[in-house]
């Protein structure tokens, strides 16, 4: 991946503007902007998450971990990621949020709901004993 | 959204690696990688598409698109959809994956699956007749 | 319907577990229970119900009401719906559940989450003003 | 199961018309109809898919085919099970359709696409080398 992140079209070198502007300005080229109701898109999100579980659907853990090491299955997986994240985008343009700042704000709830120190090696669902009594 | 997108912290300043590092630092902190096989994270990004999907569930088109004018709303949308990236972002890592070119190569392939000059205007599922005859 | 229902093949004559043996049967034959187990399964539910979405995807609601006097449109979707219903006996089976007992107690227990007389010609997310005070 | 089976509201004396008509005078009894457009009802057959997921999210496929045997949560799965399939019933209300023969119309696709001679203890998406020639 380093020799990609060098890439001046790159994760390391791409904004989230211009991933969104992209995609944007497809579906305004096809003049597509009005099948874009916020309904429709989320609609749209989760059938192109469920397309990404297809490739995931029938294997175990370690043959899914497996799909990384796989060039063409990563590439398969990775067509139905890259739908996900740009119907992601088109949600941020159509709700008019700011998709950096959204991710951010949630990952500092995050931050909060889950304390590193009492959830460190323990799963999410299971809260912590040290953190009863405590709100969340 | 254009005082947000001069924000530092926003759209037009934030790298896809800034925010995918964001999540992946969470991820460590907490040992949580265990848990993030690319099955687990299918799983993930599709629960919470759905419950994105919640905020437009017994609304209508009209109702949907209000939502970009309602902050209250907006912001619980955006909570579901930050979450749903954020996902994305884990997957990108776990399949080691460059986001940014994986989406841009992504946007090549449906511009060339849905030649905007025969598109515009019509829905994507309905292929234009001038297309016929062409290979898709 | 009324003629579909005096079939002795049709939803007034036919069981659950009727249907339920019609799914397992077929995994039998092909000695499939092991790939299903209720994780699998859970998976297979969500992406049959994703491809049932996409026949309603980009359409208003109208539209889709539309697709119920549509035989080529109904029967389009009546495929996907069976392949949501197929798995979920499945899972009743994997789950050791009584389908039919599981449904009987979810209603009994909606019924008195959403008392009729309050929530008649309201929608289920928005509570009414007089069951405040009491617990939901 | 076999003692439930039994009973006179299990799944061997259940009809699926009764299961419907129950999920329908619950949705009468409240004038719901009006918000159960097929569109709706995929997404919320598609919501409650996903909260079922949730109950397999981070487990792998031993814990939770395990969830069979430990009755609270296989009941809190069963729950989730119920709505989908409630809302599955109400999609076939919506659409005019018998369920139980279109179950069984799909089940005879199922057995022509998947012969089991072919089929037998290799997974669905792997077309057996034996098969090649055929139509699917």
């Amino acid at each position: 991946m380093s020799q990609q992140q060098e890439s001046p079209t790159g994760d390391a070198h791409t904004t989230i503007a211009e991933l969104r502007d992209l995609v944007q300005q497809f579906v305004d080229e096809r003049e597509w902007s009005v099948y874009h109701s916020p309904k429709n898109l989320a609609m749209s999100i989760a059938i192109e998450a469920a397309e990404l579980m297809e490739h995931f659907q029938w294997i175990d853990a370690e043959a899914a971990s497996a799909v990384a090491d796989d060039p063409q299955k990563r590439a398969a997986a990775g067509e139905e990621l890259a739908d996900v994240v740009g119907y992601c985008l088109a949600m941020a343009g159509a709700l008019k949020l700011d998709l950096a700042e959204t991710v951010r704000a949630k990952m500092l709830r995050n931050h909060a709901k889950y304390p590193a120190r009492a959830y460190r090696g323990k799963p999410s669902y299971e809260r912590p004993a040290e953190l009863n009594g405590d709100e969340s």
